[in-house]
């Protein structure tokens, strides 16, 4: 494969494109796989082309090579092809047709079932198991493997998104993969070719000076910051979405009501039925 | 910058690296972005060098790239430079001087602060804020950017360190770090030149399937895969790390009894103190 992904940009373009032309941060030193990082772009519409022979099992090594506390491995993924398990996660994720419709789709796994089975085996007991910390790990761990899958799919010219909304009801998906106790799935991940309408354009996101802080955290020009973001973000949702929301506009609609939040407000309970404690 | 990073390995090699000789997965299309992946160690000695002008901005901008959940951008990170700071950091974490002796250390923040500071300029209540399910969007969007960071910076022949210790007490961190009601520092990151002698092997992990499902979760040959496992893991701390523990041995160490958590037990009321009700 061809070390330049067909998506690489060079870094001035790259970085106006991420941040705006009147935000671009003084970045230094510079190689084609940040070029890769930085033309990430989210996509939510898929040709039906079939991957390549070994794609999936390229995308879990670069998943398992991503870093995981203490070695622990507490992460799984299954991938589903099924029509019908497909249409249903689809349905839970609250309609995401790109579900159904990508070549690969992949359910990323907190996975404490492993240690689960390595104690049993060995007739211990794993004080630890049952706390917060341990389903955080799991959890962290699962989002570092799938970046890495994520970076590992763009340098092929696929195209990925993420798949929150599985979170809506994780006894339900937990049910359809036969998952054990001890095992939830946390997002889903789409896989595949993108249709070209559907590539769009990088998202402009936050100034750094928003997200990075020194030495200690300061608030800064926040409320200048939000109102020029809000407009370059109104600007690219005219562009690409045929719909002019602000960035503010967008997160209220997200997160100001326990409705918007499509059954995650039960995640704790949800998560305590699959055999995490939460303690 | 040259597109190949000196740690770029090819295809066989790199897989055989990663899962030893004998569970090489059948992997298909490959990248040299894909060799950076794969070639990944974590790194615990560095050399005092400075990075050059600009790395942190750099590396920042590869984090906002990633992916994060309906673009609510929920994470912020803290670099560290001051060596006070450095040390009782290092101290949290139970000692891991590569803290204070890396060039540049980050401090990944699950943050809703800047939603909730939102709210209050809008005069908005936002009702999805004190969820497990938003502390866990934020924690992941933390992670998948942090984990852009990581291959960022390895692109450019930096090593890194993961330091999930620093969540053996959050309240400690956000007090040294100043940070408002609903930010908590979810890990760590040192990045630096390894010191040559500390670059180690690439650490071999489970085989692919141990942890790769299709269509649903199968349990499979596991006790027969984790023997194979101990023993690959037995040989290589031997080789790396002058001590003979298998897997099993550290698994069992690291998570079998609440004080190997080192306060991590405490993470939920340490959390619920700093602004997150986990609700």
């Amino acid at each position: 494969m061809d070390a330049i992904s067909p998506t690489t940009a060079g870094k001035a373009e790259a970085l106006a494109l991420r941040y705006g032309a009147d935000a671009v941060p003084a970045a230094g030193p510079w190689s084609d796989a940040i070029g890769l990082l930085l033309s990430h772009r989210s996509v939510r519409a898929y040709q039906p082309t079939a991957l390549p022979c070994g794609t999936l099992e390229t995308l879990v090594a670069a998943a398992q090579s991503a870093a995981t506390s203490s070695n622990l491995q507490t992460w799984s993924v299954v991938s589903v092809t099924d029509p019908a398990a497909r249409a249903k996660l689809a349905a839970i994720a609250g309609g995401q047709k790109h579900i159904e419709q990508c070549p690969l789709f992949l359910v990323w796994l907190a996975d404490l079932s492993r240690l689960g089975r390595i104690a049993e085996a060995e007739g211990r007991t794993l004080e630890g198991l049952p706390y917060l910390e341990t389903f955080l790990v799991a959890s962290i761990d699962a989002a570092l493997a799938a970046q890495n899958a994520v970076v590992a799919a763009e340098s092929l010219g696929l195209s990925t998104v993420y798949i929150g909304a599985l979170r809506n009801d994780v006894g339900a998906v937990a049910e359809l993969l036969d998952l054990p106790p001890g095992a939830a799935g946390v997002f889903g991940l789409c896989v595949g070719y993108a249709e070209p309408a559907a590539a769009g354009e990088v998202k402009p996101r936050l100034p750094q000076d928003a997200v990075l802080h020194h030495g200690t955290y300061r608030i800064g020009e926040e409320r200048a910051q939000r109102a020029a973001y809000d407009q370059a973000m109104g600007a690219f949702s005219r562009r690409n979405e045929m719909q002019a929301d602000t960035w503010t506009e967008r997160v209220l609609a997200r997160i100001a009501s326990i409705r918007a939040l499509r059954g995650r407000d039960r995640l704790k309970p949800a998560l305590r039925a699959l055999g995490f404690p939460l303690q």
